[in-house]
Parts: structure tokens; C-alpha cells; sequence
């Protein structure tokens, strides 16, 4: 993305630095306001305040929109409460309420206390809904339109009130009590005559999401329907706020970096990499070792326990981790890849039995083309191209039996846990990878010396 | 998602059993065209050609895009000449190679005879793009308006042109060469005055993406800057087409899927769970299993090598499944973050230093928290809770050292391999943990029984 940005950088740095403001002033008005945030951010701190005034007012909101929690902390702290007033006015209100939501409280009162009163009254409004619902992430500016308005008529009204909404491509008909009746566009609108009433233009089997639904559904719902904006009603199908496309785009980012983070262990976090501290890494990464370094403590007390039966027939022990990677990774395919499914609403829970079914067939039989291929490469590649004298068939057929079943067991709980925990109201990615492997390693070594007894006699 | 869709299933299977085919096509006739491509995948293919031409012809349309591939190739194969040309006239462009895309080769040749020549003509161009580029996913059904157009005269325009648009809510400013020179939006126009030129409303510093550009970043571009739609140029600076927002949306959901399928070592497909066959997910799977169990012999002939050695100190064994699972987890928390910053575009190559020093700093303090935790555990609940006599001090801390060691080796091979695979043109997603884990695993056992020959004596 920052193709072109980095010359760009250097030039401002320069006539910064040179204080060719007039000229400075002139770039930054011709840029966007995501390119603007990147390269700021980028800047020294020193620097900001001064680059940041340059901006034209409705700009330098936009800029702000799109910086990081931590640089608009640091400009909120340097802004005159006249200045945070401008900025606060130009802002959506669902925008400062995604910014007000990751401020301090102090910060959070400065920002409510210089919003103009009715700016204050909307913003007080959002924050009632709970954090990633439907209603926090709404904005209350959009088109509304009566259903007996001519086309005439509404066109006007948009043309009156349009350049504060933060869409006019869709338009939202509601009757008297406030409740949405239908959904038109503008360019119905525009391809309709004069005179044509919008009721009769209106569709009406209107696809709306609960202001208390989660924003994954929000956002799910736009693209799915290749919607630009969808309205939010409330308990009594009010019409109380629209969420628009470029929204859910950062929803559906978001939520994705988060499935992933969890699949990895990482603790959650929208911050970008290379905006999150050191100490801060460790602590979004430590608890989560601990704990699966700690669960893997019943693996070694196994081991330790069978371990004069191994002192018997000790090449077993180099199979262990081939059998415990093998078991991992088996796992972490069906749990990753049903977790992306229930994410994106292809199964749910009904679909258990269904799921399970599958599984046991793929796992069955790639477990039987594991087992065959590790049999014939340890007579083969152990055995005879190694020369270690420990192998025997027996051996093989120990190692490749448990192969099969660690396989089976490892499939069958990575695509149950993640729909189990769904039910539970648990977020199935927590229960990704690291969890079923730690189950699965307990379940193989199990299988491994039980099976290796039998076999072996030992 | 199919929260609502349920019952209708019901109601529109009843109807169809019962023959109330009037009911069923005014109950049609109000839905959407998503939740009908639901409802009729669902449906068995016996009844599916029948409930299809129970459609008007452009919501026919709109479901057979929303439609999987098999149900697409399930229904052309039943068309008529007569039907199939009838959908294909109604579909946008882009959305006919899309399907055309992953349709057998006889399939393509009978959509390509049934298409009106022009249809035909612009299907071909857009062919010519390499898969998922810019170029084969845009569409040329744009709005364009002359620089010396009156506001009055761009809106009859749009109202005359504006039907078979895939949006008109961005308008492109073309001069006489076809050079894209500006861009406006129709609310732009709707709050200017009737006479002021296009000219003086267009933004000149207009973004835009080549035809050859990746789908990726086409999606990123519009996704960044909040676009509703991106215009795509040659590489002479003419305007040939636009992606729109709904599309990108769909691509980013499409290269997550991806990348979170080969994080988990998966070969990739856009197909959802459900509609992927038993052998084509084992086909989908065991080779990656394959190769990584075979890549773990080299941990099988280290231990069998260190084996006479063990045989010393066979309590070791006992604790090779925590040290590997441990390394392999550090390793995927680096390299998984990597990958999504490196696919959000937040990092690129030229990081890498910065990437590896923090990683390095994160890694040494995981590594000795860890490290202490670890020596506290084995001494406290292996040896003093578990009475197990083979604990020592020295065992604890050979343990714990390769422990820090495997941490970090872990954490860099994690946050590295990835960034090199993306400068080598290589996918850094199939990097991932899988790859990474192997290697760490060789490092961390030679580093163990290095260090144990080292302090045990052994």
C-alpha cells in the first residue's frame, strides 16, 4: 500500500523542516486522509502537533479517523479544548464513539465536555450499546424519507440535508412511528420520473440487523447481500441507525486478525504489529505458553511413568515427536478449518453429527495412507538405509498402528471441540491448535505404550 | 445467517410439492437473491431446474452468481440453448468470468457461443488478465463523464446510461485519450449547483490500481481508503474498467481463508466445508501430512543417534514432548503474526531488522520467564509432588536452559522465515507454523542433548 507514500514522506519531512508551510499546506490538502495518517504516524512526535494544524478542518478529522489509538491519545493531550471542539464537531458520531471507547477515562471526559450538546447527547446515546454491537458501531446520519414523498421531492430533501449524512446512496422510507418500511437507492431514484411516489418505488422486504446483534453479524450481513450500508432497528423495528460497508470492511479484518491470534494462542488485539510494545508482546504472548507448557506436564508424567517398559525397546522414544507432530497437525487441519466455517456461517452446531461423520471417514483414511507410508519408510529409511539395528517389523507396525488411531482421535477432536465450545457460548478459536494438540499428545502416548505392550511384550 | 431462512425452506419445498407454483414465484419475487441461492443449494437437484425457471430474468441472474460452482455447472448443463443465453445476457462481465473461470472447458465453449457478440467480445478481454488480477476482476460497466459536462448535462447522462451500471455512485472523468483524469461522486453532483462544470467538482488526485495488479491489493486499496470502488488502468494511464467494494470484500475473505488454510497446512480452496467431497479433503490434506511426517525423521535419527546417551538419563525423554510443543507454540505466535502483518501490508521486507530485534527482545524475556517458571515446576511437581527420584537440580536446569534457548530460536526462525519467503515471490503463509515447528524441533533436541552431555556428563 505505501507504494508511492515514501517519496512523499521525505518531501514533507523537508519543506517541514525548511517551514514551507504555504506549500506544505497545499500537498496535504490534494492527499487522502489514509495516506496522510500513515506517513504522520511515521513522523516524529515533536512534529505532529505542527503538521496536524496545517490540515483543513474536515480533513484533519478525517486524518484523525484513521490514526492509531495511541497517536490520537498523544494529539487529544496537545489540542487546545478549542481545537479538540473543531475536531470532535467534523467527526461521525459512531467514529468518536470508537475512538472515545479505546480513551482513558480522563481523555473520554475532555472529549464529552467540549462536544457541542447535541453531538454529546448522540454520542452518549452509542455508547449505552455494548462494545462490537450493531449499535455501537451504527451511525444516526442517514437518509430518511416518507413513504407518500415524490421522487421530486426526495431528491430535494437530499440535495437540503444529504451533505452531513454518511450515505445518500441508500435511503431509508419510515412511516410515522419511526418504523422502516423500505429501502430505495438513489439510483432508483434517479431512473425514475419525477412524479413516481417512493412508496411505489420502495422495496420492501427490507433485510435489517438488531442494534444489540453482534457486529460479526453485522458485517457478515452487508457481504453477503453486497449491501453499502444496512439499517439497524431496534426491539420495536424503529429505525434507529445505519452501518455502512467500509465499517464492516474493518469488522471483517478485525475479527479475522483476532481468529487467527487465537488459533496461535496470541492474546487478542486490533493494534498493528508494529504498534504494540515489547512488555506489551509478552504479555499477549506469555499466559498462553505457560499454560500449554504447563498442561504438557501429564505428557511427561506418561513418559516418566513408562519409562522402564521403554528402557526395554528405547528406539520407541524416537518416534515420539514424528507421532505427537503428526497428531498435531492432523488436529490443527480439521479444527482451523472448521472454526473459518462456523466464522463464516457454513455450518453450526446442528451440523455436529454431520461433521463428525465426515471426519471419521477423511480421517480414517488418510490415517490408513499415513500408517502404510510411515511402515514402509521406517523398514526402509530407519531399517535398511540407516542400519539401526533396533528396527524390527514389529517396531513399525507399533508406530504405524498408533499413526492411524492418534490420527483418527486427533481429527475427530479437532472438529468436535471448536463446535462444542461454540454451543457453550465459548469462541470455538480459542480451542484451535494448541489445546487439541496438548489433548491429542496425552491420547497418542496412551495408545503408543498400550499398544506397544501388547506387541511387544514389554 | 440463515437465521429466517429455515421456514421459508420449508414453505417453498411444500409449495413446490403441492404445485402452487403462483404462490411460489410471488414469494420468489420478493427475496433476495443470496438467501434463494441458500435455499436452492439446499434443495435436491431434481427439483432445482424447475424452481430456477420460476424466476424473473434478473433475479435469475443474481442467484446463479450467488451460486457454488457445482450448481452453477449443475444447472448450465440442463439450460437450454434459449436459457442459457438469457442468463448470460443478464450478467455483468465480470461476474461471467468469474463463472466462466472455474467451468470445464466444454462448459465455457457453449457460454461463450450463447453470448451476443458484444457480451462475448468484453468476456474475452477481460479472460486475457491473469487470474486474480485487477483486470479479471473489474467490470467496464462504469459511469465515465466529460470534463466540460454541466452538472445537469452528467445527470441526464447517468439517468440515461445509468441502468446497466454496476454503480453509479462514482463517476470517472475521462479526457479525449480515455486518460482517467478525475473522479466525482453522484452526491457531489446532487449538491452542486445545475451549472458548474465537472471539471471544477472532480478530485483530480485520484487513486487507482493497474490491470495487472494483484486482487489482493486492489482489495487493501479500496478496504484502506474506504472506496466504494477503485478505477483500474492501463498501463498508459487509460481508464479500462472499476472493482467495486462488494468484490473486494469478497477477496478479502476469500486470502484470509487462504492464508488461514495454509497456516494450518492445508492445500487451498474457496469451496465452503460443506460442499468439499471426502476424497477431495483427504486429497486437500495428506500431502502436507506426508511431507511433514516425513521431514520428521531427522528428530528420529537425532534421538536414536543420542540414544546410548539417554540410556543414562532416560528421565530426559519425559520432558522432549514439553520443550518441542513449547517451541513450536513460541514459533507459531511469531511466525502467524508476521504473516497477517505482512498480508494487512502493516510490515514489508525492509523491516526485517526491526522485526528480528523485537522479536529477539520479545523472545529473551518469554524465554527466561518461561525458563524460571519451568525450573520451579520440575523441581516443586515432577520431583518434591510427584516423588519422582531421577529429579535433580542439574536435570531441572538442562531442561530449563534448552527451554530459553528453544524460545528464542523459535521466535526468530518464526518472525524471519516468512518475511524472506515474501521478498524469494514465495507465499510466506506456507511458512507457517508446520514448517517452522519442524525446524525448531532439530534445533531444540540437538541443543538438549547438547547441553545435557554438557552438565550431566553424560
Amino acid at each position: 500500500m505505501e507504494r508511492n507514500i515514501i517519496t512523499v514522506d521525505i518531501a514533507i519531512a523537508k519543506l517541514l523542516e525548511e517551514k514551507k508551510y504555504k506549500t506544505l499546506r497545499d500537498i496535504l490538502g490534494t492527499m487522502n486522509a489514509f495516506d496522510i495518517a500513515v506517513i504522520f504516524e511515521d513522523m516524529h512526535d515533536s512534529k505532529l502537533p505542527l503538521l496536524f494544524r496545517m490540515l483543513p478542518k474536515e480533513l484533519a478529522a478525517d486524518v484523525f479517523v484513521e490514526m492509531d489509538e495511541d497517536t490520537q491519545e498523544f494529539l487529544i493531550k496537545g489540542f487546545s479544548d478549542n481545537e479538540l471542539k473543531e475536531i470532535i464537531d467534523e467527526l461521525s458520531a459512531d467514529d468518536a464513539v470508537d475512538i472515545i471507547e479505546e480513551m482513558p477515562a480522563n481523555v473520554v471526559k475532555r472529549i464529552l465536555r467540549q462536544a457541542d450538546p447535541e453531538t454529546r447527547k448522540e454520542i452518549n446515546e452509542l455508547l449505552k450499546y455494548p462494545d462490537d454491537s450493531a449499535g455501537s458501531m451504527m451511525t444516526t446520519e442517514f437518509v430518511s424519507l416518507r413513504p407518500d414523498m415524490t421522487v421530486e421531492e426526495a431528491i430535494k430533501r437530499i440535495r437540503r440535508t444529504g451533505v452531513d449524512k454518511e450515505t445518500i446512496y441508500t435511503c431509508y422510507v419510515v412511516g410515522k412511528d419511526s418504523k422502516l418500511i423500505g429501502i430505495t437507492t438513489i439510483k432508483a431514484l434517479l431512473l425514475a420520473e419525477e412524479d413516481d411516489i417512493i412508496e411505489n418505488l420502495m422495496e420492501t422486504n427490507v433485510i435489517s440487523v438488531g442494534t444489540l446483534d453482534d457486529q460479526e453479524l453485522v458485517a457478515q450481513t452487508i457481504s453477503n447481500y453486497d449491501f453499502l450500508a444496512v439499517p439497524v432497528v431496534d426491539t420495536e423495528g424503529r429505525l434507529v441507525g445505519i452501518v455502512t460497508v467500509d465499517d464492516a470492511v474493518d469488522v471483517l479484518v478485525e475479527e479475522t486478525t483476532e481468529d487467527i491470534q487465537k488459533m496461535a494462542a496470541i492474546a487478542t488485539t486490533d493494534k498493528p504489529y508494529t504498534k504494540v510494545g515489547v512488555f506489551e508482546t509478552i504479555w499477549h504472548r506469555v499466559p498462553w505458553l505457560l499454560l500449554l507448557m504447563i498442561s504438557s506436564t501429564f505428557t511427561g508424567i506418561i513418559i516418566a511413568g513408562y519409562e522402564e517398559k521403554l528402557a526395554g525397546a528405547l528406539i520407541l522414544t524416537a518416534f515420539i515427536p514424528m507421532l505427537m507432530g503428526t497428531g498435531g497437525n492432523a488436529g490443527s487441519q480439521s479444527s482451523v478449518t472448521i472454526i473459518r466455517s462456523l466464522s463464516l456461517d457454513e455450518i453450526e452446531f446442528k451440523d455436529i453429527f454431520w461433521v463428525i461423520f465426515k471426519e471419521c471417514r477423511v480421517s480414517i483414511l488418510c490415517g490408513l495412507i499415513l500408517g502404510i507410508v510411515n511402515f514402509g519408510k521406517i523398514l526402509l529409511v530407519d531399517g535398511w538405509l540407516l542400519h539401526n539395528e533396533e528396527i524390527n517389523i514389529w517396531i513399525a507396525l507399533v508406530v504405524s498402528i498408533t499413526l492411524v488411531i492418534t490420527v483418527v482421535v486427533a481429527k475427530i477432536i479437532g472438529c468436535s471441540l471448536p463446535m462444542i465450545a461454540k454451543t457453550m457460548k465459548l469462541d470455538p478459536a480459542v480451542m484451535a491448535s494448541p489445546f487439541i494438540t496438548t489433548i491429542v499428545d496425552v491420547v497418542s502416548l496412551l495408545v503408543y505404550f498400550g499398544i506397544a505392550s501388547l506387541i511387544l511384550n514389554i
